[in-house]
């Protein structure tokens, strides 16, 4: 098409100059009176005709050989013209031509070999007749149709629909090769090409920014910044990817919307690689996408009998009904093996996709090349993420070691381990369990001090500042990499209704008696009732279960505490709690691993119901279910322990029983800030481990070797030897969303602020995870899964939403944890309103009230009260309540009140400042780089004072009448 | 140029349909080969040509009369082609041959008409020898350039980059005619007209978005919405100004960027009408922005040696350094009076700037299309905010309503006016008050009632939700605006850096020594650190300032009150506490609008010595400093009212002092909601009706008054009967920006959401002052103030921001309000907790602690002690403190604490379920409506649709040969 195309565009070239020079272009047009259209559809008529030749039986089998058999001379002709050489498809994505580049692959089922060319010739029969007449396709002649319609009327009737559907493409200038059971049997491949003309209009459509033949130099702010940068940049050397392009550029073209009223204004001198792969499949998608398929059906298992004529659109239908099986572009070649030419994927591989260069930053630029903007964001995003935990990190092992140095000057822990404070404490379970001294609490008192101590507050402020630094970081990083991209203008359009909800409406306007006008047919909110009540009654439901799995392991450790209590074993006794404390965080964590996996089913079950219009409220309400789910599945143990164990358990003499005779679980001595801190632990690094070990790089591996046990295993060697490109790909798994991924990692996001102020460690693991994390999904995306389709995205959406409801949340939770669950504000309030000398001296007394043994409910008192040796009148417990002697036995005391007010005051307090400082931080920080908006500002003005160059220069060729071309225009002077 | 243009856009249409008639379009440029640019340039050598003429004298005075005398006979014959009437350049702002419209007016300075002719002459020659040579202008004669130097060498000065600047212009295409001293001595006028072909391009350049010749339906949602919304049509069909555009239309022409190239897109019938007048205006504005003026000079007053020369751009630095006057577009026609044809501006004035249809909705459109998306946007934000109102103020009279009726059911006030329970208080100043009954209190107590009851915490919550939905509301109107006026696509551009902005950066390029490339000198932190250390100590100091006006007032109420009491009349005791307040209130309200006005000029000084760069950043920067200021200054009082007043007292015994021996002021016994509530509403009505009245129909009135006394009176009559359009619109007031009129707005807002927990008539007040507000503002737009230059906004800018702000603020002051300035709590307390039967009876009992008489500091007990009649021993104080018997006295009591906890556990409640519940709102309701982003996704899908039928059009047309146009051909069958 090289030459052709040549001709097309240069007589556009003039048209647009509008110069004398117009009658040449005229002539040319003249000279060929049917123009360049005449001749493609000549082309098409070729390959029409080829299929009669194929029903003669030249060459079975391999219908595509002959077919293409007469293109070659054509194609080589017009290569010998463009020095260009066709290349080998096996090595390359290219036609049998070797050429025309395969941008896109549909597949579908051929169910027997033998039978494709009857079947073919048939076809190609009633599409003839229904060129001519354009009735109904299978009644040619009502005989012979009936009967095969009923031998396999199925299969036919997807046939018929793939070649109206593929006659359809041809109009809209696409160019097709078939390729059907060549080495995978029961597959038919249909490689699809983007001719240069067909690429143009689609680009002009989608509005794609092309570079321009304009340079300008980019200034980095001011020259201190560009300086610094400079600087790091140095530094930072060892640290880029050797993929050639990220040194910070000086120079960037100017772009503009491609047009090909403009074409002038871009370098068209290689067209072969003016639009890159990605771009040449997403153009592709975009028109499988819109192209309609009138007698498109939508068919139901068991349901053969209703046929439902309906308007489907696009590609997502016909996927949906079966007629392709699966559809996408190809990857650009090998990674390894001796085909391996240099090609993007390969360097990807090679400067990404591994864990030797984990260090590294990631070549966010050629991800983007070759994925698309919506992959390089999610790539881009995660390495920011992990780039902010390394201050976080590295704060919270500071605030770690902080809590280990100081654990010895800690008057609180100190006074526990006092042996002469001699404190009696009252039994921990009824009748078994004896007075206890609390000495013994010694080690985990010391223990709690690791995590509970001033720092911690200090660092849950940091955190949440932190957060919103992030988040803030973020979108800056989003702005540059739209401005680098390119899409500061792009705008996300809707897209078009899913092939489910297609369905839907049809099966409604069905069941309407008069036939309604097409067009206002919907589902209203009165359809959907019945999905939303299942959903609204299976979420209320599903997350019942998972408190009644947290209850149901409250009940485990009550129940085996108490079991353990009773035995006589001394050993056994000393680790009790620390026994019961883990396997109880272990069994949490199976559970949680397996019910995330049995949500995300339900949701997306869910979310297929509710039936919504397009793939991106598909994707939004699934992604919204999948996140309440997994996020209470994932937080429900921990907001437990954190804020409701240890304070419903009521009082001496009263205490409080669950279940008949167990009584709720109290928390040690120093709080249940251990027991949160071991939990989150256990949760964070075996989640990470199992789910990243065993579903991420185990699944797949196992998927991939089912899919290729299907093929004879002694030829495997030799296919993959011999396969081409397409073919490769379709072992590959399909890529299935980003969504898995961006889950796992707003769940940890969650984990490393929300409870921040229990666990300091947090950051730390989780930036070990990401660095394995980052580089395990590249190795994935580069060679476990097909290519994706280049989506264009400016940001990461819903994401991006659920990121900041969190770091809000996180505001108000760890002020909670730090009020409510550490022992911050007791020791703040005892050391300011009741400690005499305004130390912390006494303080551990003063936390514990006193209760009369004689008031102990009957049958509830330890049998063996003589167990420290003496005989206990009054024991002490860890509350504020009155002494028995008072007015007022046993009620909350005066201080109970002053230190619930001041915890309530340190709440509002917190978070308020908090939120204050974060919104502070926001507004401080612009949202889009200074230095961005002075290049976006320039690119503007840039783009005017070239047009009115253009204009002047153009204007002055006219009044003179001189045709040379004018400087401006160093672009092809196609027309010499 | 009409017929020139027509020849023009009929060639450029040919060469877009590509079609065999190409020759035609060639033959015609042939014959006149130096194009339509070669007459252009003749009309402009003519123009100049003039200059000559006016020297030797023919008219003087008028220079601009002789020289478009040449042109009406050309203009003449070119308007019998095009079969157009020149029209009466008295009626219609139209250039002297009455063809050309003025589409933009410059004014400047002419000292002497006398002088005129000479310097012309003069000046012309310069410039002539300028184009020659290109060298400094002054100086082609030595001697004779300095003579005339030193005579009027700024004078001379201004002149020559007039004229350099309006050769500039002409050579972007732009025609003008001067016009000087003619009825207003001391003005000449430039008036601009943007010719058809420069109206073209720079729509191109601004990407206009145009409509094009397709119609599509306009869906309404599904049909119960389009149904409810024919309804409330009918409705509302009064309601609607007549304007004959208001009704919902259903038909939408499809827009496009315009673009030269795609002309057959837009229906071009009528040239004069298809870019409307406000268009014209901002295009050319936006080139005069544009148009750079290299020899342009800064000139400070007292800097006339150092002769800066810099590169100027823009309208905006000539205006700054004197060059020009005033710049503004005109307005469409006159208002009234016998010239006065049908004109939207007169449409306007009767079917929107009238207070007798202030019940109507507003024209939102028509105003749009006078005065620009900007000003549009206000007032279709008023009307929102407005309407929003009508809901709130009637839930709020409910509310009122509400307490006036439980008024007599309320439990505290009637213990507190029961005789039975004879509660004897402390005196409520020093020696002077004595002891006091409890129920002289009964009145305040039963008032307080109104407005500190159960419905206020329910209207509490009801506003902040009303604040998010009239948010989120306003979104969704702004974002059916956005696709109404076809803004979906539009993106604001960074604009030209200010003219004071480039002179310090001159400056800042001249300090240094050796010339720094040009482009790399900006002001950086530390030019400015001097500016900005001014701005934080005066901004520090203003709110000091505020402050002390407070604590003053304060001072003002204690030494009155202590005054009135030693007073001996009794009349006057019992009335003091009212007068004391209405007055102090009063003094508060003068303060703050006095201050107002001072704030606001504080802020406009402090931001121009900040130099921001752009006129963008100096409007946030200015807003967000008059906002903080005006903001600080309004609500000081209030919040020292609601959370400061009667709670730093002390206690009996134990008072704290102010300024040697004032006791701090107390509240009346029901708290302080009372004083809080008198003084909001004299705030609100108070602020509204001077400012309204005084600042914005006074003021201008004058300012008018005092422009026109410079002519002469006796004259005036006749002159306005004769005056030009441009003239009438000089005399009207420049438009100083939509800041001032959202300022007073946004404080309204605050006043309605932030306290309206304690004063619920807020709404109703801000309503009625706002039904005003909008036809006011409507009045001084349409007839007081010079056309505003129409400037495309997508929507209200940091006005949102701040708005946003507040109604966050709002929760969190609420929240307060209820909790520790009304009695809601500890009712709730009482109730719950220490009523021995569930009810209030004994609240007022439980509020008061005990004081023993005896403990009174020597000296402050009340002289007359036996004022009651019975010697007291213990008298009662309103606060939670242990009573003079307990093992603490005067501690602050369980109680105390008890409620403390309540309270700020009731605000974390308060305020976490109000921002959950907003963001639910928000989160709920999508910011897009959901038919327009259908339509936008229509839109997209008809452009596609659209070209892709021409494409397919034009295809045809080539293969066939058939060079007929094809009208939109629903898909050609082609190739059959």
């Amino acid at each position: 098409m090289k030459g052709e195309d040549d001709v097309n565009t240069a007589r556009k070239d003039e048209e647009a100059d509008g110069s004398g020079e117009k009658l040449l272009g005229f002539n040319s047009t003249e000279e060929q009176p049917s123009g360049p259209r005449g001749q493609d559809s000549m082309w098409r008529n070729e390959k029409y005709e080829t299929v009669p030749l194929d029903v003669k039986g030249i060459d079975e089998d391999n219908s595509k050989g002959t077919r293409d058999s007469l293109y070659p001379q054509a194609a080589l002709r017009k290569a010998q013209q463009g020095n260009e050489r066709p290349k080998d498809p096996k090595l390359w994505p290219y036609f049998q031509d070797g050429l025309r580049r395969i941008d896109y692959v549909l597949t579908y089922h051929v169910q027997k070999p033998q039978s494709t060319r009857k079947l073919s010739a048939k076809s190609c029969l009633c599409f003839k007749f229904r060129r001519e007449q354009s009735s109904p396709p299978a009644h040619e002649d009502p005989e012979l149709a009936a009967q095969e319609q009923r031998l396999d009327y199925h299969e036919d009737d997807q046939r018929l629909r793939r070649e109206e559907f593929e006659e359809n493409l041809r109009e809209m200038g696409l160019e097709m090769e078939r390729e059907e059971g060549n080495k995978i049997p029961g597959v038919g491949f249909l490689k699809i090409h983007a001719p240069w003309e067909v690429l143009c209009r689609e680009a002009e459509f989608m509005k794609l920014k092309m570079p321009t033949f304009k340079k300008y130099k980019v200034s980095h702010g001011s020259s201190i910044v560009e300086k610094v940068n400079m600087f790091v940049q140095k530094v930072t050397a060892t640290l880029q990817p050797k993929v050639g392009e990220n040194r910070v550029e000086n120079e960037k073209y100017l772009s503009y919307p491609f047009s090909r009223e403009k074409q002038h204004l871009f370098d068209l001198s290689d067209r072969n690689s003016f639009f890159d792969s990605k771009t040449r499949s997403s153009i592709v998608y975009e028109i499988l996408k819109r192209t309609k398929c009138t007698r498109a059906k939508y068919i139901m298992a068991q349901q053969y009998s209703t046929r439902l004529n309906f308007m489907c659109t696009g590609i997502s239908s016909l996927l949906g009904s079966g007629v392709y099986t699966e559809a996408y572009p190809l990857h650009d070649g090998d990674i390894d093996g001796i085909n391996a030419e240099a090609n993007d994927r390969k360097i990807l591989c090679e400067e990404w996709a591994s864990y030797s260069i984990f260090y590294k930053y990631q070549p966010i630029g050629l991800i983007r090349k070759y994925f698309g903007e919506k992959v390089g964001l999610y790539f881009a995003w995660l390495g920011v993420y992990t780039q902010m935990l390394i201050p976080a990190a590295i704060v919270g092992v500071i605030v770690f070691l902080y809590g280990c140095v100081t654990v010895e000057d800690n008057i609180p822990s100190m006074e526990v381990c006092d042996e002469r404070n001699n404190i009696t404490m009252c039994p921990i379970c009824d009748r078994v369990c004896s007075y206890w001294k609390l000495v013994t609490a010694c080690g985990t008192a010391r223990a709690s001090h690791l995590f509970d101590n001033a720092a911690t507050v200090f660092f849950a402020i940091f955190m949440a500042l932190w957060a919103t630094m992030f988040m803030e970081h973020w979108k800056r990083r989003q702005m540059r990499l739209n401005y680098i991209w390119d899409l500061t203008s792009f705008e996300d359009a809707e897209s078009q209704p899913r092939a489910e909800y297609e369905f839907h409406v049809m099966k409604k306007s069905l069941k309407k008696e008069k036939p309604p006008k097409e067009e206002n047919v919907k589902l209203t909110c009165r359809d959907r009732m019945p999905a939303y009540m299942t959903i609204i009654v299976m979420m209320v439901f599903l997350i019942c279960v998972t408190l009644a799995i947290v209850f149901g392991v409250v009940l485990y450790r009550v129940s085996i505490m108490t079991a353990l209590h009773m035995s006589s074993t001394p050993s056994f006794r000393t680790n009790i709690r620390a026994t019961v404390k883990t396997t109880a965080a272990i069994i949490n964590l199976i559970i949680i691993i397996i019910m995330d996996e049995v949500y995300g089913a339900i949701a997306r079950w869910l979310t297929i119901m509710e039936v919504p219009k397009t793939d991106k409220s598909f994707e939004e309400r699934l992604i919204f279910k999948t996140f309440i789910l997994k996020f209470a599945n994932a937080f429900t143990p921990i907001v437990y322990l954190a804020f409701f164990r240890g304070r419903i358990i009521g009082r001496p003499g009263k205490y409080i029983y669950v279940m008949g005779s167990y009584r709720m679980e109290e928390c040690a001595h120093a709080g249940c800030l251990m027991e949160l801190c071991i939990q989150l632990c256990i949760t964070m690094l075996g989640k990470q481990l199992i789910q990243n070990n065993l579903f991420e790089i185990g699944v797949p591996k196992l998927k991939k070797m089912l899919r290729q046990r299907k093929i004879d295993k002694k030829h495997q060697e030799e296919l993959d030897k011999t396969l081409h490109r397409h073919e490769k790909d379709h072992f590959l798994g399909p890529f299935v969303g980003l969504n898995p991924e961006y889950m796992e990692m707003i769940i940890q996001f969650g984990m490393v602020t929300l409870f921040v102020a229990s666990f300091p460690l947090a950051p730390l693991f989780a930036l070990l995870n990401n660095i394995i994390e980052i580089r395990l999904d590249a190795k994935k995306f580069v060679t476990e899964l097909r290519r994706p389709i280049a989506v264009r995205a400016k940001d990461i959406g819903i994401w991006y939403t659920l990121l900041r409801g969190l770091s809000k949340v996180a505001v108000i939770v760890n002020a909670f944890v730090i009020s409510f669950t550490s022992d911050f504000i007791p020791r703040l309030v005892y050391q300011y309103m009741y400690s005499p000398d305004g130390t912390l001296h006494g303080f551990v007394n003063h936390t514990l009230s006193y209760f009369n043994v004689s008031h102990f409910q009957p049958g509830t008192e330890p049998t063996e009260s003589m167990h420290l040796g003496y005989k206990v009148e009054v024991c002490r417990y860890k509350d504020y309540r009155d002494p028995p002697w008072s007015d007022t036995p046993y009620e909350f005391s005066r201080q109970f009140w002053a230190i619930l007010a001041a915890r309530l005051a340190f709440v509002i307090v917190f978070q308020n400042v908090v939120m204050l400082m974060s919104d502070f931080v926001d507004w401080l920080i612009p949202d889009i780089p200074k230095d961005i908006s002075i290049q976006i500002h320039n690119e503007r003005n840039l783009i005017v004072e070239l047009f009115m160059k253009q204009e002047q220069g153009k204007k002055y060729r006219n009044t003179i009448g001189d045709p040379s071309p004018q400087p401006l225009r160093s672009r092809p002077s196609s027309q010499a």
